[in-house]
């Protein structure tokens, strides 16, 4: 399989020092490798402008506080927000997802209340709803699929209702690549006056998010899909609903005034940042955002979407090989191979060079519409291109030929 | 002020990239700069093994778990714990205790129950405590300090009924660096049948912390405070305890079986680790462990003791100056200026190129206590040396000049 022209240009494998020749990896999904201009960022941050933010009366930490806020203004920026201040720094996607059950669903949900899930999202996006059924009386209703993977807004247009007062739906499936009309789903949300929480952790690093396009009232990524550090993510939300809601955890920075008889908060975003944050964290994912824009999305999802196609005609030529989810999914392919346990493929890819992910990938719901306990996942990211998906499908040959 | 030989040897500064020769940099208990080590560290994670844990069937991956578990067994050794199952990686200190409040505390306080607490903990200490009030019921006492600045453990002793089921006390305190007898704390709140959390952030940096000969039920720390990454941190909590508690955020990782009906729980410690975790920050805080003990707690605890002494027989000398805390503080100095605002202080020793803390370090009950809206704080830590103490008594002098 020869490169293409536009492919081989966008192919940024030099950019990642922890890709070596020979080394096939594509397993974007659970976490990208990292740029050298996100490694330099740490590093300098850590070995040249190091301090505290929000605390210090020298120079250094009032440096480093802007470099916080300006990370947070990046984000913003690269949302489309319409203030920082509706950006709240977390540990990654599972965190602002809980964050928002604890403050705005404990605050709000009542008895008989009911939230609309999906039979494809992520176990972070399942069980944090299930872990306040029982304080906040919730019933948790399961969206539908379309035949080909997708969450089927039509099946969901049909069950929301006006007890319906959240619907909390993946932007691009971890699985299947499948992508949701975000707009669509947050008008069907809003026409029964519900919220709508969408999970963009792979969808950012993609085909991007503009919140203000869609209109959605809560959207969370982790900065490790996107190219960024570990330990750093973040929960938008529109203005008014994150100014309106109670704190989460409590400790330093959240509070105005603390004393033991009365404490009393701090605006947000602070007031959900309890604690010194993952400064350095944040600086890293704004190089990470940085970087992916100096690219562009447009280009990142064309090129994605460009070695799907030629995966799954590479794959669909298999005899045994099962594809799961849409033939326009956005840079992932689950796929089976009958007769084979998915970790055997995963196994034996491994002796080839080629990194792919065989499991539930923390959406047992979603295996079980499946009838599998587990698929094979290829994903792939900025730093992929045609030799990936060549080896990619001569391993799935041998593992054909050693099971056949 | 000329060197001594012992501490000259034993400051590293050296190993430290960013403090520049000329910068003197007193705000350790805020947060700690970085050892070379320490970045080469997270730089070598990103920037040649990186990839996920816990999920990947292929090499790198396996491979990154056994090192994010090597650094889960690094901390266990450092603390003593049994078993490294008896530790949760979290964000920080605060994380940690907000874990153990909503989760233990929440499962196990009922209306009536008590928990003390002490004037000159951390607000990340109280605000937690605060917070799950409404829900259990509790009322918190607050243990009184003795005159020099510690957690008078004579008067929680006469405090202390069968009605407490929690004592959580700063083992040094971020303000004064008084340190606590924590063995004798342990003693008391076991004797009324309570369990006891210790706050380590500022210990485990300078005089370490063993939980076997302590004998406490929770310890937590932060990583960033341990010359370690930020956005990473440490819950240990006895196995019986831990292994009873229920989970605190849903998501990936933490569940054994996910369905719409009914979601089991992973044991612990995984169960309180939802979502990708700060897998860089783990293997960050393991070679910063690495680095502290190297160089040994015993003698960096000697040195900052030293850097203390010095820095107080420099100050008390100065007229207007207030010192607060104990003579034999872990590495802490809070002082005031009769005149002049705390802030001011900070901002002249900054043009001396002297970094310490104005404010009121997230401590307001103890800023209460002292009567003072904020203190100025110098605190040490591995790099420094007597030049810093030297050029925090120049800047004092200076102040006092202006302000004169």
């Amino acid at each position: 399989m020869s490169s293409v022209v536009d492919i081989a240009e966008l192919s940024r494998r030099a950019d990642f020092p922890a890709i070596p020749d020979g080394w096939h990896y594509l397993d974007t999904a659970a976490t990208a490798q990292k740029p050298q201009a996100v490694i330099d960022a740490i590093a300098q941050a850590y070995g040249r402008d190091y301090a505290t933010v929000h605390r210090g009366v020298y120079r250094r930490s009032a440096d480093m506080t802007i470099a916080y806020e300006a990370a947070r203004q990046r984000v913003a920026r690269f949302l489309n927000a319409r203030s920082a201040d509706e950006v709240v720094f977390v540990r990654g996607a599972t965190e602002a997802i809980n964050l928002v059950a604890q403050s705005w669903g404990v605050a709000t949900l009542k008895p008989g209340d009911r939230v609309l899930l999906s039979q494809l999202e992520h176990h972070s996006n399942i069980v944090p709803w299930q872990l306040i059924q029982e304080r906040t009386g919730i019933e948790i209703d399961v969206c539908p699929l379309t035949a080909d993977g997708r969450i089927d807004l039509d099946a969901a247009e049909a069950m929301l209702t006006e007890r319906h007062k959240l619907v909390a739906f993946a932007h691009v499936s971890n699985v299947l690549g499948s992508v949701l009309d975000a707009r669509r789903a947050t008008e069907l949300a809003h026409r029964v006056g519900a919220k709508i929480l969408i999970d963009g952790c792979q969808a950012v690093p993609r085909i991007g998010a503009d919140v203000a396009a869609i209109g959605c009232d809560f959207y969370v990524f982790s900065g490790h899909k996107l190219y960024g550090p570990t330990g750093i993510g973040v929960l938008w939300a529109k203005a008014e609903l994150l100014y309106a809601m109670p704190p989460y955890q409590g400790g330093g920075s959240m509070i105005d005034r603390v004393t033991f008889g009365r404490t009393t908060w701090a605006p947000a975003p602070q007031r959900f940042e309890a604690g010194t944050p993952n400064i350095v964290g944040a600086l890293g994912l704004h190089a990470a955002i940085d970087y992916v824009e100096s690219i562009g999305l447009p280009f990142i999802h064309a090129h994605e979407a460009a070695l799907v196609r030629k995966a799954r005609a590479a794959l669909s030529g298999i005899n045994s090989v099962r594809l799961f989810g849409p033939e326009d999914s956005a840079g992932i392919v689950s796929f089976a191979i009958e007769g084979v346990h998915p970790h055997d493929i995963g196994t034996i890819l491994d002796e080839e060079g080629v990194a792919i992910r065989a499991g539930h990938h923390c959406a047992q719901p979603l295996m079980e519409l499946l009838d599998v306990p587990a698929t094979a996942r290829a994903s792939f990211g900025i730093y992929n291109d045609d030799d990936d998906v060549a080896a990619l499908a001569r391993g799935i040959e041998r593992v054909t030929r050693i099971f056949g």
